[in-house]
């Protein structure tokens, strides 16, 4: 038996008919990402098969062979397309064996919380590779999974449903990789991000371009609706060195292109102006046309925000421009509800009718329909009310009906962000 | 030289470190899938690798060996980190050359577009493995590329950037495709989707299994924040044959689980609600407190939606309830903003002020702080108001602040739905 070496890479394979079909969305795959890089573990490779024994046998095998670590997501519910166990307990040659504990505590569990019997389906989840560690699941109801063979290469099993996988990763699986890891070598992958907003990426690289690569580290440009993040990543050093360097390359970074970053890491753009607003002293409210409530929802997204998000209207017709915001008829009427008077007057209801200093309004043509050559889709008037004092700025953008209500929040937060 | 055979299955290989280190999650590859199974071509694995050429090249080779047809998206923008098309040249033995035309039509784009000469960092962008066809981008600056060998083994690129890998998958990709997977054939890979709300899995399973195994289909449970959707999928039929035993199938389901369906494939529950009031005749307009604008958004985002959503007041402070919404000062006093008064004057006040004739109303402790013992994170209360009769329920929901508010406007949307 050989002592399994120190954990540094891993690769992940997700697993499930709606993944492949593209009726779900992976996130799974970029939250263990994150979790396994903050600990110094890479994923250095993903891949996705559907409910499919041999592929899953196939894809799983590959992975172990090349990296010998490999976390699974999906295939532990209760129901009939899940494969995952039995297809990898063959890969390391184990039977199936009954978990007659697990299977008490499951039949408790349905008594006491549901009060009514365990349907006969969630039976499979009690059956077990000989040989595996079970992995407890306190958010649900099918464990996780370890599987090791002598030489210490191992797969362990995840639930697909997100909050379980989360939820276990975090109470189980994280502190057992750790324990392989190993803190004697104690180096990290770390990232840091500079968030852009208003330029484009090419644009970006022409201004960072002068100051040469930067030493041991990568740099990506990642475009979103948010705008572009700049993202640099160190790998294999020791954590306080590791922050060492992205502090210089940052502020690098920031003295060529700070005009343009809005914020560091995750932060979102709706947070760094709640936040200007509170050193301000200002409360801020809504009164958005085309967006709904977008707006509104990205503020109130922010646990506390409440000291300084008030709410407003949502008008989206134009009664309730006239009526909950006090648009006067003969603006929209001489200059139509897309309009720079619209607009300003929607700011200021917005914040004379909820007793905020700041209001902020949105009214645009977000499409697919409603455009017209003077007012194309993607015509948006946004303005912004601070103490009675109104600007008001009109976009173009692009993209479809989402996008362009994102654009349209984005670049009404820039502009009241710059404004304080 | 072999002619190629009838294109049916096909390997996705997504490329970017923003995706392997989960800092981008990838939409893409959905995207692809369900385009493909459209027209009876099937992705039937996915990888995901980072930046890296011998990775790159690596992943793509497996998946030529195994399946023959790849599609890769990302790496192809103007930034250092982008590597796909020379690793893949060198999978093929092709050198890179200059592609002149490409390089003018850039140097060109941007004069008129932006006014200014083209930065040098996209200069990387007209550089093609030779013997390559270039895919035109229409919403970008980056070209696609298709890259065959002499056995019709091929590999296509895309842009990573989502708008762009879409609009060059429908404009130039499917096309290709579809000429390569010949006409005479005619089958396909078909799905359909029940979605539930309000009933667990399993619960669901149990409900389903007296029915037996459903013929030559399979049936995936897709637990979601919406609810649990139920996927039938039938391959490799013609579409007739496909469409019959899909319809048999979702006709024998909904005999059994009919009164937890609210929509066949991938309609949103807004949609639903929206064509219902159309129906009555009747327009709706939101009150939301914790949800902070997230139902307005919901209803919104259906385009042509202005006919029957009017609006609403997003009601995040107290005194917004009071004076937009005429919520009793007695009633805020006494029972607490999460209170079912309040909420029922939230709701009436939706409707009389906006003038429509629905008025839903949301308040609730979103989380993670605000919960108490008689009121813990999760409670939330909705009422309805429907010309002048409301009801209202109160909900205890679990899950992350993001999670309580989705499922408070999923559960809002379900009982007036059930109510008209």
């Amino acid at each position: 038996v050989t002592a399994p070496a120190a954990l540094r890479r891993i690769e992940v394979v997700t697993i499930g008919d709606e993944l492949l079909l593209g009726f779900t969305i992976d996130t799974n795959a970029a939250h263990l990402a994150r979790e396994l890089a903050a600990m110094g573990i890479e994923v250095v490779r993903r891949a996705t098969v559907g409910d499919d024994a041999p592929a899953i046998r196939d894809a799983v095998g590959q992975a172990l062979a090349r990296t010998g670590a490999v976390i699974t997501t999906g295939g532990l519910g209760p129901t009939s397309d899940d494969l995952t166990k039995p297809a990898i307990a063959e890969l390391f040659a184990r039977e199936m064996v009954l978990d007659a504990a697990h299977l008490r505590w499951m039949q408790e569990r349905w008594r006491s919380r549901f009060g009514r019997e365990m349907p006969e389906s969630n039976r499979a989840q009690a059956m077990l590779p000989a040989g595996a560690i079970k992995l407890p699941n306190n958010h649900g109801s099918a464990p996780g999974i370890w599987l090791e063979d002598a030489d210490g290469r191992f797969v362990a099993m995840l639930p697909g449903v997100p909050r379980e996988m989360r939820g276990m990763l975090a109470d189980t699986l994280l502190p057992r990789l750790a324990a392989r890891r190993g803190s004697g070598a104690g180096t990290v992958v770390r990232s840091r991000t500079l968030r852009t907003t208003g330029i484009a990426e090419s644009l970006l690289a022409d201004r960072i371009a002068p100051l040469g690569p930067l030493e041991s580290m990568s740099l990506a440009y990642l475009p979103g609706l948010d705008g572009v993040d700049l993202r640099l990543t160190v790998r294999d050093l020791p954590a306080p060195e590791a922050d060492a360097r992205l502090g210089q390359a940052s502020t690098t970074l920031l003295s060529t292109i700070g005009d343009t970053v809005y914020a560091e890491d995750s932060a979102d753009l709706a947070e760094v102006v709640l936040s200007a607003c509170r050193r301000a002293g200002k409360r801020v409210a809504v009164a958005e046309s085309c967006t709904g409530g977008m707006l509104g929802m990205r503020l109130s997204a922010v646990p506390g925000s409440s000291d300084v998000f008030l709410g407003g209207v949502i008008a989206y017709h134009d009664d309730v421009k006239r009526h909950l915001l006090g648009v006067p008829d003969g603006a929209l009427r001489d200059h139509g509800a897309v309009s720079e008077p619209v607009a300003r007057a929607m700011a200021a209801g917005a914040r004379t009718r909820t007793g905020a200093e700041i209001g902020v309004a949105i009214t645009g043509v977000a499409g697919p329909g409603g455009g017209s050559e003077q007012k194309p889709v993607g015509t948006v008037w946004v303005a912004w009310d601070v103490d009675g004092d109104v600007e008001a700025e009109r976009l173009q953008l692009w993209g479809d009906r989402h996008e362009v209500r994102y654009r349209a929040g984005q670049a009404a937060l820039a502009r009241l962000r710059r404004r304080l």
